[in-house]
């Protein structure tokens, strides 16, 4: 069974390692022809917008499926149409990729969102600042990712800079809510529509991005919200008869609530820890999800923490002396602000960040941003 | 880091499968152009006796391992000595290559091998049968793997026909030994010199390939030889400043203990489980010794089955609909006696073969060897 996969970046080519244990053969799609999946797929170099190309690389696989969300939704519903299984559905892929439909949607099927408003104009984006008490993220509603395309604005002499910056796009302001903690939830739904949970994961982010992952999440207040997420996941996934690995990420609000502040229709980093963590990864069961097979379990093996390698790697020898240290390396030139790479703890007991070897971890791996 | 690994085989598929997660470049060699390696590393097609061919691998490569022990030591030995680290040590290959010199090595380490004799001629199979109770396998001395080149002998009417079919080359009688199980232990040893063991691993063969591993071993009998057996592969692998992975396989005698059997200087099918079931896996570790990193942890996830696919496959969806279940496909044409694949269940106690999951994974998993 071939497998395309749209884009070739590091999720393509944990994608693709997944794919290839099971036996299918991974194809990946990407403009550049250095993209790191190429490693471990057969690479096929295209545009994004080239219907063509697109359509003769649907053409040759058995199911499709992408890594790589910011790929104009009309076009991939047209290749939905000829034939071959394309999942997730191109329909949620299409909500998800504007801010504003994604928390519409999300608010129909009575998930809790952050107050926002859309922004279309400089008078509007004063008006919603106010509206939302002088404290918003204003974000582009589309092509956003890794804190990319946004601004925090505290106070109403930033207004004009912001606007300056994001106002030729359709934007979308938000409460900056005064978060407690951000969590995620990674589940996968199968074809035949039965799901799997992984444990709720508790994220910290610097700039934007991602730099640390532990799951399960170790403070029981926490872990009592992982059914609510659970069931909020639950009637995602069903709306949309969704097939493949999906993921929300929450702010878990003063009063100890989840509020969703983003869907993902992918594997998702915050799920990375499960390669080697949990007894399926999430890849493998985004796998097992597009082939049709059933799921793995999703349960964990003991406790992990995940961190980032941006912009550089860390020395091997360093990182993999830690005690229950594993290192991926995506193979990518390192670049500021790029993921590289991650490495994962695994252990018996939660990981805490101010000791080791969490701690020397953190020390270790790279965070470059410029 | 490119990584050569002589021999394009599952094994070595799953060790290229490995390197990529780290981060290197891995490369397999072998006379098929069809290697299943060849899916996810750099595949160079080449005859294992075209010298020019290997040096030339051995020139584009940071080091050089072997997945395939069936190659002229002394043509190994040379590349050894061109510069590129080549891992595990030839001298160790050249000894395990040859079933008498094996056991003469094991003996002056201390290490309990069965009673045997080398045979050259009619009348020293007859005087080795007689010598060795009347109750032998034959083999051959060199170039034997899954249960070919020997032959039990029970009787002595049956020694002319044995001698007919493999008396063309030198032989070695050994003790027919009634044993009451086999076990096998796999350790990796660091190029720092560290060695980490995985757990007994107690085994199962069928027309002498082999069909069932189960680890940690259930019976407290057995688990009591764990340490004798550790010992047994710490002295080895010092003599010959081993880096890598390396297996030896035991018989547990009626007295329970443990006789060697066979050694095997790479990873070895007896532990496959360690993918699924340990935290790093014998193909990660190796790996890891190979580049001079620092090994990772082999302790198991609870308890791993593994039930090799000989000549043929299941059906994915009823092997993976079985709870722990993950399947490794090799992507090999099947042919009858040919390893095509495995599958690992894993679970919080151990398996019993007479009780499902596993008894039925037994049926699942096809068998076939004419």
């Amino acid at each position: 069974m071939r497998l395309g996969i749209l884009g070739g970046g590091q999720l393509g080519r944990m994608l693709a390692l997944a794919a290839h244990a099971l036996g299918l053969e991974p194809l990946a799609y990407d403009p550049s022809p250095e993209a790191c999946a190429g490693d471990v797929a057969r690479l096929v170099t295209g545009a994004f917008d080239d219907t063509r190309a697109l359509q003769k690389f649907a053409s040759e696989v058995d199911a499709l499926t992408y890594e790589f969300e910011n790929i104009d939704a009309a076009l991939l519903d047209d290749l939905g149409e000829r034939g071959v299984p394309f999942d997730p559905s191109p329909r949620f892929l299409a909500r998800s990729q504007d801010r504003l439909e994604e928390k519409r949607a999300l608010v129909e099927l009575g998930v809790p969102v952050t107050p926002h408003r859309p922004v279309s104009s400089r008078a509007e984006l004063e008006e919603a600042f106010d509206a939302l008490g002088g404290a918003i993220v204003l974000k582009t509603r589309r092509l956003g990712y890794d804190g990319r395309g946004q601004i925090r604005i505290e106070s109403r002499a930033a207004l004009d800079d912001a606007w300056a910056r994001l106002g030729s796009r359709p934007l979308i302001a938000e409460v900056l809510v005064p978060f407690r903690t951000e969590v995620s939830l990674v589940a996968t739904r199968g074809r035949d529509g039965r799901m799997v949970f992984y444990p709720l994961t508790e994220n910290r982010h610097r700039h934007g991005i991602l730099r640390l992952s532990r799951a399960p999440v170790a403070d029981p207040a926490l872990e009592a919200l992982a059914p609510i997420a659970e069931d909020y996941l639950r009637r995602i996934a069903e709306h949309y008869g969704y097939v493949g690995t999906l993921t929300v990420e929450f702010f878990v609000d003063p009063d100890g609530r989840l509020v969703a502040n983003e869907t993902a229709p992918r594997v998702h980093n915050s799920g990375h820890w499960t390669i080697d963590g949990a007894k399926t990864s999430q890849f493998a069961n985004h796998v097992r999800a597009l082939a049709g097979y059933p799921l793995g379990p999703s349960r964990p093996h003991g406790h992990t923490a995940m961190v980032n390698c941006v912009g550089a790697l860390p020395d091997p020898r360093a990182v993999l002396a830690l005690p229950g240290a594993q290192l991926h390396d995506y193979r990518k030139a390192p670049r500021p602000g790029r993921k590289v790479g991650h490495v994962t703890l695994v252990g018996e007991s939660p990981f805490d960040p101010e000791a080791d070897p969490l701690k020397t971890l953190l020390r270790l791996a790279p965070f470059r941003v410029d």
